[in-house]
C-alpha cells in the first residue's frame, strides 16, 4: 500500500532521510534525545535533584510529551503499523516514554526512571541512515564472522576462572576475603581481565604465586580475542574494497574514505557503495 | 573387536553423536554437568549452606549417583576399557565422583569437594564432537605454533620482573610494603600486566618514577603476545581456507561459516571439512 | 617576498634545518624546552618550592626571557608574520611565555603557571623537521584513516557504559558507593577499560555478576580498536613501501630504516622519500 | 691464535655447545644459576632469613665459590681475554660474584646483595646457543625495526601524560591526593596504561570526567603499539620463511617448527636455517 497526502509527507520527514525536512528532523531528534539523556543522568545526582528538582520535573514532562507525540506520529505514518510497533525500535520508542506515565500511578518507583536511558538506543536508528553505517557494518560483520571463535574462547576463559577461583578459595580461604567459590571466581575474573580492583587480594605467598600465574595467563590470552578480531577485520576490509565499485568505470579497490573514484575521478556515492553489500 | 548387542547400542548412545539418542544423551549430560557445577559453587556460600544445606546434600548425592552410573556404563561399553580408564577424560570422570565418596570416610575434608569442579572439564569432551571444534582447533593450533615464541617472551618478562622487583625492593624497602624480593617481584608482575591491585604502591618519588617505567614497558610488551598470536592466527586462517574443500567440485577457499559451496552450491558438511585437517 | 640580509639569515637559523647553524639551534632549543618543562614540574612540588623557591624563580625568568627573545625573533624573521602569529605553533609560542608576565599582574594565580607546560608541544615543531617525521606521519595517517571506525566504536562503548552504569546504579545503589548514575557510568568506564581503581566496588552478588560481565565485555572489545588500528597500519606500511622510491633507479619497496637503495646501492635521502607523500 | 691442550678443551666445554661435555656443562650451569637466584630471592624474606640464615649463608658462599672458579676458568680459556672481561657477559659474570666479597669488607651493605640477581642475565648467554634463539631473534628484529615508530609513540604518550597530569593537578588539587604535577603525571601514567592502583583517585565530578577521557584514550592508544608490533612481526615472519632454505633442495617457505623439508623430506638443521640470517 502506497502512502498518500499528509501520511506520505510525515513518513518522508520522520522515517526518511532524502529530503531536507527529513534530514533536519533527524538532526533535531538526535539533539533532543542527547539532552533528555543528560537530564536523566543529572537528575539522579541527589544534590542536583534537591536544588533543581522542579526544573528537572518540568523538562522531563516536556521531553516525554515530545516523544509521545513523535511515537504516535510514527505509528500514524508507518507503512505497516503492526510491524513497526513490535519491531525492536518500536519497543524502544515505547519504553522511552512509558516510565514517566507509570511514575504517575506508582509513586516512589524511581528505579523505573532508569528505563528512560534506553532512549540512548534510539540514536542508533538515526545513525543507521548516515555515512557512518558502512564502518559500523564492517565492525559488526567482523564480530559476527568471529562469533564462534569468540564463544569457544569465552568458554575456555570461564573454565579457567572456575578452576583458578576454586584453587584460590582453597589456598587463601575465607579469612583473606575469599569467602566462597563464586566470590573467588569473581576475583579471578577481575584479575584475569587485568582490571584488578584490589578489594580482595591474596595475602599468603602461595596465593600470590598463583595470582601471578593468573595474571600472566590473563596478559597472554588478552591476545587471543585481539588476534581473532584483527584477522577477521583485515579480511573484511579487503572484501569491502573489492565490493565497492565506482558507478562510472565499474572499478573497485577504493579506500573507505575516498570521495572520488581513483581511476576516473567520478564522485562516489555512499549508498551506491552500500547497495552492493 | 566389534561391539554387539546392548554394548554396541550403549556405546552409540554414550560415546557416539550420530544417532538421535546419542545427541539427546549429550545435551542432557551437558545440562546435568552445568547444574551440578553451579550447585558446588553455591554450596560454598556459607549463608546458603546454612539455610539450604539439606537440599544441597540430597542433590549432590543425586548427581554423584548419576555420574557413578554413567562412569560404570562408560567402562562397560568402551571399546578398549583399559585405555578409557587411564585416558585424560577417564581420569576426569573418576575424579568427578571420587570426592563425594571420600567425604563419607574422612569427615571435615570439605576442601576435597573442590575437586568436583573438575566436572566442568567434562563439557569439553562433548563439545569435541560438535561444530565448535573446528574453531577451537584453529585457536589451539595457532597457540601451539607460537609456543616457542611465547616461551621466549615469558622468559624475558620474568627476568624483567625479577630485575625491576629487586630494584623496587632497594628503592622502596620494607616500610612501604615491599617486605621481600619475592613480594616485590609479585608487585612487579601485578604492575607489568596492568592489573594494579593497589594493595602495595610506591610512596617515594624515585619509586614512582621506576613504577611509571614499569607500567610503560608493560603497556608496550602487551603488544608482543598479541602480535605473535595475531600473526599465527592470520596464517592459520589462510591455511584453513585452503584446506577445506567442497566434496562435490573439490574447490577450496570457503569461509568458516559457509554452509554451501560458493562455487557449486553443494551443501558443505562439517565433518568433511574436519577430516582434512 | 624573498627575505634578505639579517632576516634571511635568522630565518634560516630559526625556522630552517638545512644549515649547521639551523641544526644547532634546534638541538639547543629542544634541550632548553625540556629543562624548562622539568623546572615547572619540580616547582610544583611544595617541599622543593619551599627550599629552592628562589632558584626556581630566577631560572623561570631566565627561560621566560629566552623564549620571549625567541618569540620576537620568530615574528621578525617570519616570511608571513600574520600567518605565523595566528598559526597553531605561533599561539603555543605565545602561551608559553604569557603566564609568567600575567603572574606579575595577578598575584596568587599560580594555576596559570600550568599553561607553561604547553611548551612541551613546541618540541613537536622541531621534531617535524627530523627523521622521525616519516614514522609519525604513518601513525597519524593510520589513525586518520580509521577515524570513522573509531568514532563508531566509541559511540557503542559510551552507550554500553550508560546502560551498564544505570543497571549498576539500580542493583548496588547509593549505599555501596554508586551514589548517582553519572558516578555509576564513571565506574563502568573505569571497569570496561580494565583500569579498575577499586575506590568503588560492587558488594552484592548480583552486582559482582554484572561487574564480571562488564569486565569480560571490556576484555573483548579492547580487541576492536587494536584490530582497526592494526589493519590500517598494515595497509599504510604497504603503501609507504610502494611510495618511497630511490632517486637513482626509481625502484620502490624499501624498508623504513633502509639507508641505501637495495636495488642499486644508492644512498637514500629522507627528504626525497618524504617528498612523495 | 688457536688454543691448544687443556685450554682448548676447557674452551670447548665452557664456551662451546657442540660436544656432549659442553652441552652437559650448559645444562648444569643453567640449573646452578636458577637455584642460586631462587636462594637470593628467598633469603630476602625476613622470617626465612631468621630461621634458616645459616643455611643461606653457607649455600651463598658455595655458589659464590663455584661462580668464582667458573669466572677465572672463563678468563683462562677465553680466546681473547681482554675482550671477554670487558664484554657484556664478562661484566655480568664479574658483578654476579662481586657483592659477596664486598659484603666481607662493608658489613650491613645488604642492598648490595641485590646485584647478585644479575646472575639471571647469565641464562641468556646459554640460551643464545640453543634452538630458541631463532624465535628470540625474530622478536628482537621486529622490535628493532619498529623502534622509531615506538619512540614517536612514547613521546606522544608522555606529552599527553604531562598535559593531562597538569590539568588534573589544577582540577583536583592537593587535597584529593594530587599534591604536585609530577605526582599527577604519575597518576596519569597509572591511569592511561590501565594499571589503576587506586591509591590516588579523582573525587570531583569534573576530575572524574577528565579521568574517564584519560582512560578511554589509554584504552584506544593501547592499540597503537600492538598495531606497530603486529605489522612488523607479520612482515618478519614472512621474511623468515623466505630466508630459511632446505640444504638439500634449496627451497624455502618452511614453518618455524618444521623439522623436515616439506618439499623433499630432508631433515632441516637449525643452524643451517640460522646461518642465513
Amino acid at each position: 500500500m502506497a502512502l498518500t497526502g499528509t501520511r506520505k509527507w510525515l513518513n518522508e520527514v520522520i522515517f526518511g532521510t532524502d529530503t531536507p525536512a527529513g534530514k533536519n528532523f533527524d538532526v533535531i531528534l538526535i539533539w533532543t534525545i542527547l539532552v533528555s539523556v543528560v537530564l536523566v543522568l543529572l537528575a539522579s545526582v541527589e544534590s542536583w535533584w534537591v536544588r533543581y528538582g522542579d526544573i528537572f520535573f518540568v523538562l522531563e514532562w516536556f521531553f516525554t510529551a515530545l516523544f509521545t507525540v513523535e511515537y504516535f506520529a510514527r505509528i500514524y505514518c508507518a507503512k505497516d503499523r503492526r510491524s513497526y510497533i513490535f519491531s525492536f525500535y518500536g519497543v524502544v520508542d515505547f519504553l522511552a516514554i512509558l516510565p514517566s506515565y507509570l511514575a504517575l500511578i506508582f509513586t516512589g518507583a524511581s528505579y523505573l526512571m532508569v528505563i528512560r536511558l534506553l532512549r540512548v538506543l534510539r540514536i542508533f536508528r538515526i545513525l543507521k541512515l548516515v555515512r557512518y553505517l558502512r564502518d559500523a557494518n564492517l565492525l559488526v560483520r567482523s564480530l559476527w564472522q568471529a562469533r564462534r571463535r569468540i564463544l569457544v574462547f569465552y568458554s575456555c576463559v570461564l573454565v579457567l576462572c572456575i578452576i583458578f577461583g576454586s584453587v584460590m578459595f582453597v589456598v587463601e580461604g575465607p579469612k583473606h576475603g575469599f569467602t566462597s567459590i563464586p566470590k573467588s571466581v569473581y576475583w579471578t575474573i577481575v584479575t584475569i581481565t587485568t582490571v584488578g580492583f584490589g578489594d580482595i587480594t591474596p595475602q599468603t605467598p602461595l596465593g600470590q604465586a598463583i595470582a601471578s600465574m593468573t595474571m600472566l595467563i590473563g596478559y597472554s590470552i588478552i591476545a587471543v580475542p585481539t588476534g581473532i578480531v584483527t584477522a577477521e577485520l583485515a579480511h573484511e576490509l579487503r572484501k569491502d574494497k573489492q565490493l565497492a565499485r565506482c558507478h562510472n568505470c565499474g572499478r573497485a579497490g577504493h579506500d573507505s574514505d575516498s570521495e572520488y573514484c581513483k581511476h576516473c575521478g567520478y564522485k562516489l556515492e555512499d549508498f551506491d557503495l552500500l547497495a552492493e553489500e
